[in-house]
């Protein structure tokens, strides 16, 4: 057989504060390598960088940091979803013989580049991301009924679960009338929607089956994995659907031999928070009519199977390091290392980590 | 079996113009699915960009004006060996299964940043690539015995040969003593051992076994594949030796079941003259002390085996396009269709390209 597994974790405080990239980098990657039993810098055989950052060479420098001499080493750049992108190649490059345990590594800084899609002037000067999140927001909520509480649910739902992430942007609870009333941004749109760019790193060793079995007491294995870039335009996207999300969980659902009633948690990218209802929708946990009333009934039974660690209107959003933060709290879940997070009875975890207006998704299946 | 073919190639003129990115992405793209007897841009399943150039959702982009809807799409940079590192990258993404069908597209322009070692500053303002070649150049000939007019063949023979690529930067012969005559940079380098930036695009197509056998009529096999990263400072190295270049060459050997003497033809990494002797030797095609020699007997005897489009001295250097275009000649020269640079009974090629003064190497294996 031929399955990868996490075998280690790290990660730094997300901040507002500029961050210094390799600093970062550094700090989650020695947390890293510190979580694995039996794991030396030396032995680490490959290092991916996944970052908006313009700086150049980062794997080479991140390794020299680190004491490491690896065989593959560079940089990968896919906007927000560039974590799992680098989570994806690694697994690859193990699948596939090249390396035996790979360290990937995102960054972001919250000043860096990355955060508008600077080619697409079809909307003029309204180029930010919050004007697509806008109109994602007011034609979903028309088609599907779902209520500006509904809404304001997914805010308060993971402002309170990221109080528990002790590595979350967020430490503040936030009410539904909170949320309701906070500052209005556009028709649809008020801040506590939004997720916010953040400065944070967080590292990710992988392992062969083999490798796994000697390093590590826990491993998580990577069962299944889906892709899809659809656009790079958010004018071709039909307002209610994220295509490239439904694509790419089919996909990883029949390589994970699992459908969607088997996910027993997940981390889906609620850049703002109309994004969460319709990733479940399009996961195939809820459909898209009922996704309101399944947020509303999650966060009336404190059931924390939906973006446990805050997801990224709690915890934060720095880009390139986003997916990997999403796939440390599925892994740690499912490992029982959640602490205050945990939840109970765990099999089966997904990773859903999507750029640009959900023009490009990545789903990942974790099973322990 | 799980084996992994270049099926198709593109390329775009070397230039010393100010290229446009995605115009030249595109171009190369077009070029190389055209050469496909079978293949239309909607079976591309992944589409990696490797480039130091910083826009991002390149990708994403690429994918939009071809027509494509890739499982797979992200920007890869690792400086001047960025093109391998995205060749390998495809190779291990079809191995495990995750596609079957890859682009692998290089662009940059001749302004792309990339081109110094902006965190070295271990020499002060002689932060310029010039400045470690020239400390190469001088060690490599002291303890070597190489005359300059060894080095200065490296140049008239890559110059002579890129004579016969029409996708050259150069056009024009340089004799020996135009070389050793050309304008004096520093105390060991003259303009003409040096590798000039310059904007273009290189794109290749990968395709599963299974896969290329209905697509193309030529495959050629990636049978070897080695990488490694020894440092990130420039500093560290010993000046007549380039150690990832050994190392790489001894795990892509091993993996394609070949030793140095079945080479028939390669693509170095001529960035400076001294930089073919260094790697010639280190791929252990011929020793330290004789690479001169075995330079010169090439040129004489205009045998094309080193650099048959001219190396990186003659064809320019694209930094995130030349080990695209290193694999492309190699690749086409295993299909016997490079025309006037044709080199006739070969079975076995070899690409070597590396980064930052050989601090990071990667050395292929290719078959017919």
């Amino acid at each position: 057989m031929n399955d990868v597994a996490i075998v280690g974790t790290g990660q730094t405080k997300f901040s507002k504060d500029d961050g210094d990239v390799e600093k970062l980098l550094f700090e989650s990657t020695k947390n890293c390598i510190q979580s694995v039993r039996n794991c030396e810098p030396k032995d680490v055989e490959g290092v991916l960088v996944s970052t908006n950052n313009n700086s150049k060479y980062l794997g080479a420098i991140l390794s020299e940091t680190m004491g490491i001499q690896p065989k593959i080493s560079h940089s990968i750049e896919h906007l927000c979803s560039s974590g799992t992108n680098a989570l994806i190649s690694g697994y690859a490059y193990i699948f596939s013989g090249l390396a035996d345990i790979i360290l990937i590594s995102g960054v972001e800084s919250a000043t860096n580049p990355g955060q508008i899609l600077e080619w697409d002037k079809s909307r003029g000067s309204f180029e930010h991301p919050i004007y697509w999140a806008s109109m994602l927001t007011k034609s979903y909520k028309r088609k599907f009924q779902i209520t500006e509480e509904e809404l304001a649910i997914v805010s308060a739902k993971n402002h309170k679960q990221a109080m528990d992430n002790p590595f979350a942007y967020s430490n503040e609870p936030r009410t539904i009338s909170e949320v309701m009333n906070s500052k209005q941004i556009t028709d649809d749109l008020r801040i506590l929607d939004c997720s916010r760019s953040c400065s944070g790193s967080s590292s990710i060793l992988l392992a062969s089956e083999e490798k796994a079995k000697t390093i590590s007491d826990q491993p998580i294995w990577i069962k299944g994995i889906g892709q899809k870039t659809t656009s790079a335009s958010f004018t071709k996207n039909i307002l209610e659907e994220i295509e490239s999300t439904r694509i790419a969980a089919k996909t990883a659902y029949k390589m994970a031999k699992i459908g969607p009633n088997d996910v027993n948690v997940a981390e889906v990218h609620d850049a703002f928070s109309v994004c969460e209802l319709m990733a479940i929708s399009e996961l195939g946990i809820t459909a898209s009519d009922k996704s309101g009333e399944f947020v509303r009934d999650l966060f009336n039974t404190e059931n924390r199977m939906i973006n446990p660690r805050g997801g990224l209107i709690g915890a934060g959003h720095p880009l390139g390091a986003t997916g990997i933060s999403q796939t440390i709290e599925i892994a740690t879940q499912l490992q029982g290392k959640s602490e205050k997070r945990q939840i109970s009875n765990l099999k089966t975890g997904l990773i859903h980590n999507m750029s640009a207006a959900g023009t490009s998704s990545s789903v990942v299946v974790l099973e322990n």
